[in-house]
């Protein structure tokens, strides 16, 4: 299995769409001989979808075909060399991951043939069991909250300590605590901007960019923050291929 | 039909719970003779529900029973002489309504005895049709979006136009821009902290104790800002009681 799941698309300081991880991740499409990329837009709620191709295929130096334009999604998927998912909003995407039969096909591509799956922000929500750890504002009429389930722990992408100034709604970390309240067996890995979990085989991998740690939420203990990935490791095993 | 929809239950200048409306609340709690209120504290994940409902008494001078430790939660709605639902999580909130059969009971003590209902912060959520709006984490296994519906229009509560630095997510504006796109025939009212919106009988009302306007998000549309009730009144019709 080949997973690459970062936390958002772009930063200020590296231009580009996956700017800030381009060497890994075309390290990653040169090592599978990745000749073009399959790009799942659908978290894209107000922007243009061949805008977003473009701006891959730009910044990637590769093809890159949008699945919108398949006549058969489905097939799109099984014939997919590679599968980049955009953010966006996290409900939307998975509402149609869901709607358009594109959940098994994805884990059978990933799981079975090893197609390297790049998530970031919606897209890697939608890469872990469910998207109970989104920040997204679940605007579609009909929910759907179990995903695709390639990596066995809920990821909250974004993840930042701050918090606005006069705003008196939860903090990220009291939403996150919650969340462990209610799903006291689980764990969440938060991700800052601009870091990744990375996959390959039984092997995983932690990196940002800016050297800044992950942080790992359990229930009823204090959270930790690495930047070693041996603890997240421990809580993630994975089958050799 | 008595709303108190509240943006947020505690300021930093104002001490107490709903200490920032404390006037406008008990001239509710007297126009309507309520010697003890009902609370809703199912919100509330991770603090004590006693301490709540204690917090409540204390900064209103009035009786607090919690519904938690009715027998019969739907009897409790139907005695209740006011209802006062708690902010918290919005998803953990309206999971528990629907399933302790609490729904309909609170619409019709809302609807037909014109028992006053107030709500902040998830408890404003779950007063309009659905909790789409919501800025809450969807912590709950299971989802149910639609809510009470006893306001007209989708709430954001916690509205607020700044962004943290370096965040790559979605601002609110763009959760909320999001949100109209999806559902292009709906308006959300955005509430900044210490605004609230109150209806009585056919009669709506916006007040903030900071002086601050209310937001009104249309698809297709620049947003408008507004201190005067009345292109809110133009959205809201109520039938006299």
């Amino acid at each position: 299995m080949e997973l690459l799941l970062l936390s958002n698309g772009k930063t200020d300081e590296h231009p580009g769409l996956l700017g800030w991880a381009r060497e890994r991740v075309q390290a990653l499409l040169a090592r599978h001989h990745v000749e073009r990329i399959l790009l799942i837009p659908y978290a894209v709620i107000r922007g243009d979808w061949d805008q977003r191709a473009a701006d891959l295929a730009e910044s990637l130096g590769v093809q890159v075909q949008s699945i919108h334009h398949a006549a058969d999604p489905v097939a799109a998927v099984q014939q997919a060399q590679a599968i980049f998912v955009s953010g966006g909003n996290t409900w939307r995407l998975n509402q149609q991951l869901h709607e358009l039969g594109l959940v098994v096909p994805i884990a059978r591509a990933v799981r079975e043939r090893g197609v390297p799956y790049v998530g970031w922000s919606a897209g890697c929500n939608v890469a872990t069991p469910s998207i109970r750890t989104t920040n997204d504002m679940p605007v579609c009429s009909a929910a759907v909250l179990p995903a695709l389930g390639l990596f066995p722990l809920q990821i909250n992408p974004h993840y930042l300590d701050a918090s606005i100034s006069g705003h008196m709604g939860e903090t990220r970390d009291e939403r996150l605590a919650e969340f462990c309240a209610i799903n006291p067996s689980e764990t969440v890995l938060a991700l800052r901007e601009a870091s990744l979990v990375q996959v390959s085989d039984d092997r995983i991998d932690y990196w940002s960019v800016r050297g800044q740690s992950y942080k790992l939420f359990r229930h009823g203990e204090a959270t930790t923050e690495h930047n070693d990935v041996t603890p997240l490791a421990a809580l993630t095993p994975f089958m050799p291929a």
